[in-house]
């Protein structure tokens, strides 16, 4: 039996119902050309913190029975979540972080009411300093994605994708810690079983290619891509789930990533992170061609630095702006 | 009496209903809550060609008689504009561009069809090369501003906005040729006779508000403006209609416009240019607090180009992204 039922799904659109935005579906007929395929593209993006990983975050808070307090670790998007979800709760939520994370990051999970704890940037040391806050708080772990609830709050994402979209035979998520996925995987089987769902993870950190070829998770490797929402393992109920549910992981060579981010700010004009370019980039190589005629993409998030900008050329004597 | 009325936004209305978008309103609570007032985002920078250029393009083309072919000179926008709608209506389209203009805008024009003539980059050179081409070719041109029919056009924006949004006290449109703030005018002096319309140009490029001022048109002015859409003075039309209609003018310094496009990426993960944030800028500055609490902007365009992306710190020794 798998760790995430459909029915845990169910209950996490219910329990996150008006917590979490319903984000937009965008299109673009210069996309779909160059794809050659009709795609739909889920801005989570626009969700609230930034990504997808407000709903597993809600979900799992609201899941809890009167909780004195939460805490996680995480260098990213899920630290903003839980962050986030707790506060909205009035719940305390204690925060790990690596020293050397961004100073955005760590700014933007305080700004959302976080105790944040610093800790040396090794896995081990994350872990250590968790289980010490745990201890000494008595807080409850959010794992950030080797928790059922987590799990079953990213599949609502999918959900709305199907109902808001012309129904895809194809459907594309990031791949990291494998929740998105695991979440999506599960949803997908009950709404629309023929479907093929596709993980994307880099190449610079293709951990889940190389665990499903050989069915042994793979967590010690040292990942080197541009996609900073990809480097973690997948997790063990997250490795269940996609090792019997998927149909297909597509590693993205990382020098495909840049173009894709910039197809989706030229036709779509909306900022979206590395992480999330790793799902549009198969629709350029034409890694996913003649899958399906109607494809559905997770936009996973939207959390990267402002450019500066920088003159290059111009009219007149006077610079053109450009970002750079 | 002024050269574009309310019926000829009326008319543009019904002329191009269903050849541009009906783009979408967005809001962000952090944004209200640091410009203490309800802001009503109106993105152009998702309408086709990637500004609300388009409207006033596809109105002028469209309200020609059987034309044989359309010219104007523009490095920007317009350039696109025009270059889409004549496609569009399978009309010729002759853009004389200066041969500074940035390769993207150039490939762009040309990849909507247009047959693209080249000038050295002077005032006085673009309009001979215009007027010689108009000779040669027959062709109408449709002028980036100073002409009713794109006026109209542009006015239809802030019709939709007016729609899609609790009554706006406060308007705010960038200014720089002065067509997409005239069309407005004209649009808002109908349906809400007491709103507040505000002009909002770049320090660099002030020539509306000295014209304003002083009464007399300014033409004769070096623009150093991050803005590239809004380095061309007003045009007579616009003035005209600027001059009897507008509340206000507010004048951006330059350093404020970099952190309006910033707040705008980070809250509301869109891509906007430069001389869209002109009009975002007041909101963050104060200039326009208690004018009124519920506000609408316009986003006028997002063609800005794709950034690069450089490493900056990390953890475990992979490097986390930023584009700079």
């Amino acid at each position: 039996m798998l760790p995430v039922a459909w029915s845990d799904v169910q209950a996490a659109r219910r329990r996150i119902d008006g917590l979490v935005h319903r984000t937009p579906v965008l299109t673009s007929q210069t996309i779909n050309a160059s794809a050659s395929a009709h795609v739909y593209f889920k801005c989570e993006n626009v969700q609230r913190t930034g990504s997808f990983k407000y709903r597993g975050a809600t979900n799992a808070v609201r899941s809890l029975h009167e909780p004195t307090a939460v805490y996680t670790h995480s260098s990213g998007n899920h630290a903003q979540a839980l962050a986030l979800a707790a506060w909205v709760r009035g719940v305390p939520a204690h925060i790990v972080m690596p020293d050397n994370a961004s100073p955005a990051k760590i700014a933007a999970t305080k700004a959302y009411g976080a105790h944040v704890v610093f800790c040396a940037p090794t896995n081990e040391n994350r872990w250590q300093t968790a289980d010490r806050i745990g201890r000494e708080t008595g807080a409850t772990l959010v794992h950030p994605h080797d928790d059922p609830a987590v799990i079953a709050g990213q599949g609502t994402a999918v959900c709305e994708l199907i109902e808001d979209t012309a129904t895809p035979e194809v459907i594309l998520v990031p791949v990291g810690g494998g929740g998105l996925l695991s979440g999506t995987l599960i949803a997908v089987r009950e709404l629309l079983p023929n479907a093929i769902v596709i993980g994307c993870e880099p190449a610079g950190a293709d951990d889940a290619s190389r665990s499903l070829a050989t069915g042994q998770r793979i967590t010690d490797f040292v990942p080197r891509t541009i996609a900073d929402g990809l480097r973690t393992p997948l997790g063990e109920s997250t490795f269940t789930i996609i090792r019997h549910l998927v149909d297909d992981i597509v590693v993205v060579p990382e020098e495909e990533i840049l173009p894709a981010m910039r197809m989706i700010w030229e036709r779509l004009k909306i900022v979206i992170e590395p992480s999330a370019a790793v799902a549009v980039a198969p629709l350029l190589s034409g890694a996913v061609r003649n899958r399906g005629s109607t494809v559905g993409v997770v936009l996973s998030g939207g959390n990267v630095a402002f450019p500066g900008l920088q003159p290059t050329g111009g009219e007149e004597g006077v610079n053109s702006p450009s970002v750079a």
